[in-house]
C-alpha cells in the first residue's frame, strides 16, 4: 500500500505542480465554406504558462477523441521537459469532445450535428488556435518565416500531429507522433495485425489459452437460458442475457477489455481510460493462474471473471458490469461517426489469436454506419486523397513516429524511417502512447531512451545546440 | 490581311486538330463535411485522348474563374508538348464557373448559393478527378507510389496548381504554376507593384502622359451635365453619365481596359478575356500618337477614345460601351466573392502611376464585401493558415512559378529560386501566362526558352531522361 502511494504521488509530480488556465478560442464551424453568420463555437484549450520564457517554443498537444483533460493528465512527458525548453504548453481540445462543441449538447444527438466532424476541420480548429498563440507570443504574424512550435500527440491525435506537419508546415516546426496507425486507414493489409499484437501479449504471460478456450465455453453454456442466467452471474452482468445477440454483445465487451489491458499495459497503475493497476495483462494471467488446473467450462469463466476485476472491479465499488457501456457514451457516438466516415481502420481476426475469428467485411461495416448515423459515407479512398497514407510521408519532414511494440496500435504504425527527418521510434516492451506520459520511476531504459530521442530531434528542428 | 490570316491559321493549329471529350464527375458539394444526402454536383473537364499512351502521365490544367474551354482555348502549350510525351491532357473546370454548378442556375444568385465557392473545394474537386483518372488509366489507387501526373495552370489557376502540389503531393508530381502572384494574397508591402508595372507598360510605348492627362480632362469636364453629356457621346457610352458615382465607375472602366491591354499584351491577335489586336498597348498608344500634339482636354479624350477601339470595337460592330459590363457578368460575381472573401490581394495606385491615386482600405473592401454579398469574412490571415504564403514554399519541391516581365500580375509573382526544385523563371517582354499559349511563329526567344525550362523540369520530375 504505502509503495502504491509512493508511485502514484510521483506520477502527479509534474501534473501536481502544474497549472493550466483553461482558455477558450472562437473558431469557425465550418472553415471551408462562406455563410451569412459564419459561425463560430468555444473551442477549448489548457494553457500552461509557467515554463514559458519569452522567446521559447510552443508545445501543442494535439487533442483526440475524449475530453483534452484527460490527455493533460496522461501526456506529462510535456510537461517534463517545457522548463529545459522554456516551453509555453498548449493541449488543444479535439471539436465535439469535452467541451469544445460546435453546436452546444445538442452537438451529439444527431448527424447533423456532427457533421462538422472531420479531420480537415479538426486541423483547421489547431491551426486558429496556433495563430492565436502566435499573435499574442511572437507578434504579428509574418509570412516568410517559421515559429517555433512543436506537435504532440498520441493514437489518433499522433495522426493528426504528423497531419499538422504534413498540410500545415508553415505552422509547426515538427511533431511528435505516438502510436499513431496511419498506415492502417482503409489498408486491408495490416487487417491482422492488430489482434496478433494483442494476442502476444497475453500469450507472453501464458494466459492465451484461457482467453482462447473461454469463447467456446461462453457459446456452448449460454444456449439454454439458464446458462445465460449462469453466465450472467458469474460476469455480475447488469442485466441478463436474453439472446443470441446479447451473447455476442457480452463478447465483444470481454474482447474489449482484453484489448484495452493490451493497449494500457504499463508498468505502473494508471487512469486513463479506466483506473487499471501496474502491468494488467500480467496482473490479469496471474490471477488467473493462481486458479491452478481449471476442470470445467463454467469454473474457467468463473476464474476469468474473477481475474478480469483488475478491470472491471479495480476500485472495488462495481456493482454489475454494463455490456453496452462503451457504445452508450456520447464521446463513443462521436468516435463511432469518425471511424465510420473517414478513419476507416480495417480489422480482422483470425483463428491464431485469442479471439473468436472475424473478417474485415466492408459493405457489412458501412451498411451498419449508415444504419446508425444515417449519414452517406464518403469514399473509403477520402482520406487517402486528403492525406496520401505513406506516399505523403515521403514529402514530409520533421516528425518522429514512436511506437511502443506491446501496444496493439503499432499495427498501423510507421516502424521504419522514411527519410533523414521523418523517423521511426520503436519501444520495446511499452504500451500505448507510453512515451508521452509523465516521468515514472519504473520507467524502463527503452522509454527513456525514446523520451531522449524525442528531445534531441525538438533540440534539431527548432536548431538548439 | 493575308499575314494576319496565316498566323491565326497558325496559332490555332494544335487546338483545330485536337478534339476533346466534354465528360463529367460526381463531386461533393461540400468535402468537409459530412450529411445526410452527401450532395454531389457535375463537375465538367476536357479530356484529350488522342497523344494519349499507356504508361504515358496526366497533364492536368487547373481551371480558374472562366467557363474552362476559354483557357483550353488559350493554353495550346499541354497541347503542343503532349505528344512527345505521350500524355493524357486534362482540364478541369473551377468549380462555380462555365457548366461547373454545384446548385445548377441559382448557384450564382446568392450568397448562398456561393458558400461552398472557396479554394479548398476546388483543390479537393481536383483531386477528386485525379482519383478518378488513376483508377481509369493506372489501374487501382495504390497508397504508396508517387503518379505521373503534372498541375499547370496561370494566373490563379497558377495558384491552384501550386497549391495542388503542396497541398496534395502525393497525387501530383509537380506543378507549372504561370503567372501566379500567390505572394500578394494579404500582402499589403506589394500593393503597389501591380500598377506600377502597367504604367511602365505604357512609358515604354510613350504614352502614359496621355492617359495619366485624360483623367483631370474627364474630371474637369464632366463636372457639368453638358460635359458629362459631351463624354458620354464621345466615348460611345451605352448611358450618359448621371452623377459623379457614374463618373467614378466610368473611370474604373477605362482602368480596366488599360490593365487588360497590359496583361494581354501578347506579340498576335487573341481572343482570350476579350478580341484584341498583337501587341496591343504599343497598338493603343500608336494610335494615339498619329493624332499629332494634342491641343485641348476634349481632343485628348476624342483622341483617347479613338485608340481605345482596338479594344472596345475591335471586331467592327461594338453600338455602345456598358461601363459596367464587367460586374454584370455572373462568372464576375463568383470571382467577386473569391477576392473578397478568400483571395484578398490589396491593390493601390500612387501619383507616379498612370491611373488616379487610389489607397488600399482593407476596411472599406471589406464593409463592401460584406455589402454586396451579405457574408462575413474570414479573417484576412485565413489563405496564409491554410497555405502558408512564401514559408510553404521552403517545404515543397517540383514548382516552376513562372512571370513574363510585362505582365502586372508578375507584381505577387514568385521572382527568384526558393530552392532546388522550386524555382523561378522570369520571361522579358511576355505577358500574362504567355508561356502557357500554343506556340506561334512570332514567339521570342525568351518564351520558347521558357517553355524549354518547363519541359525539362517536367522530364526530371517524370524520371525521363
Amino acid at each position: 500500500m504505502f509503495f502504491l502511494l509512493f508511485i502514484l504521488i510521483l506520477i502527479s509530480h509534474a501534473i501536481a505542480i502544474t497549472k493550466y488556465e483553461e482558455s477558450y478560442l472562437e473558431v469557425p464551424i465550418d472553415h471551408f465554406s462562406l455563410s451569412k453568420t459564419n459561425d463560430t463555437f468555444k473551442l477549448r484549450y489548457l494553457l500552461v504558462e509557467q515554463f514559458h520564457i519569452k522567446g521559447g517554443p510552443i508545445f501543442l498537444y494535439c487533442g483526440n477523441e475524449a475530453d483534452i483533460k484527460v490527455f493533460y493528465d496522461n501526456s506529462g512527458f510535456l510537461l517534463d521537459i517545457a522548463p529545459t525548453f522554456n516551453a509555453l504548453v498548449v493541449f488543444v481540445e479535439h471539436r465535439y469532445y469535452g467541451q469544445s462543441m460546435p453546436f452546444g449538447p445538442k452537438s451529439l444527438n444527431s448527424a447533423e450535428g456532427l457533421r462538422y466532424l472531420t479531420v480537415e476541420q479538426a486541423l483547421a480548429d489547431f491551426a486558429c488556435v496556433i495563430d492565436s498563440l502566435i499573435k499574442k507570443y511572437f507578434s504579428t504574424m509574418i509570412t516568410n518565416i517559421s515559429y517555433p512550435i512543436v506537435a504532440f500527440g498520441g493514437s489518433y491525435g499522433g495522426m493528426l500531429a504528423a497531419w499538422l506537419r504534413i498540410k500545415y508546415p508553415h505552422l509547426i516546426l515538427g511533431a511528435v507522433a505516438s502510436s499513431a496507425p496511419l498506415l492502417q486507414l482503409n489498408n486491408l493489409k495490416l487487417c491482422e495485425n492488430f489482434y496478433h499484437i494483442v494476442t502476444q501479449s497475453y500469450r507472453n504471460e501464458n494466459c492465451s489459452q484461457a482467453i482462447k478456450a473461454s469463447w467456446e465455453a461462453i457459446r456452448n453454456i449460454t444456449k439454454t437460458h439458464e446458462g445465460k442466467k449462469n453466465v450472467g452471474h458469474i460476469f455480475k452482468l447488469c442485466k441478463t442475457l436474453g439472446n443470441e445477440d446479447d451473447v455476442g454483445k457480452f463478447i465483444d465487451s470481454l474482447e474489449e477489455i482484453y484489448v484495452n489491458l493490451a493497449m494500457l499495459n504499463y508498468p505502473y497503475a494508471t487512469s486513463f481510460l479506466a483506473p487499471l493497476p501496474g502491468n494488467p495483462v500480467k496482473s490479469f494471467c496471474d490471477k488467473l493462474k493462481s486458479y491452478g488446473t481449471i476442470q470445467t467450462p463454467l469454473a474457467l469463466l468463473q476464474a476469468i471473471s474473477s481475474a478480469l476485476e483488475i478491470a472491471t472491479n479495480y476500485s472495488g465499488t462495481t456493482k454489475c458490469n454494463n455490456i453496452e457501456i462503451t457504445n452508450n457514451e456520447p464521446t463513443d457516438f462521436a468516435w463511432g461517426f469518425q471511424a465510420c466516415f473517414e478513419l476507416i481502420i480495417p480489422m480482422c481476426s483470425t483463428k491464431e489469436d485469442i479471439f473468436e475469428p472475424i473478417s474485415w467485411d466492408y459493405e457489412k461495416f458501412t451498411k451498419e454506419c449508415i444504419k446508425k448515423y444515417g449519414v452517406v459515407p464518403y469514399s473509403p479512398n477520402k482520406l487517402f486523397l486528403e492525406f496520401g497514407g505513406a506516399t505523403m510521408l515521403k514529402y514530409s519532414s520533421n516528425i518522429v513516429f514512436s511506437n511502443g511494440l506491446l501496444d496493439p496500435w503499432s499495427s498501423g504504425g510507421v516502424l521504419a524511417n522514411i527519410s533523414d527527418s521523418v523517423v521511426a521510434v520503436l519501444i520495446p516492451e511499452a504500451a500505448h502512447h507510453y512515451d508521452l506520459r509523465g516521468a515514472n520511476p519504473v520507467d524502463s531504459k527503452y522509454v527513456l531512451d525514446a523520451r531522449k530521442f524525442h528531445v534531441a530531434q525538438i533540440r534539431k528542428w527548432l536548431n538548439i545546440s
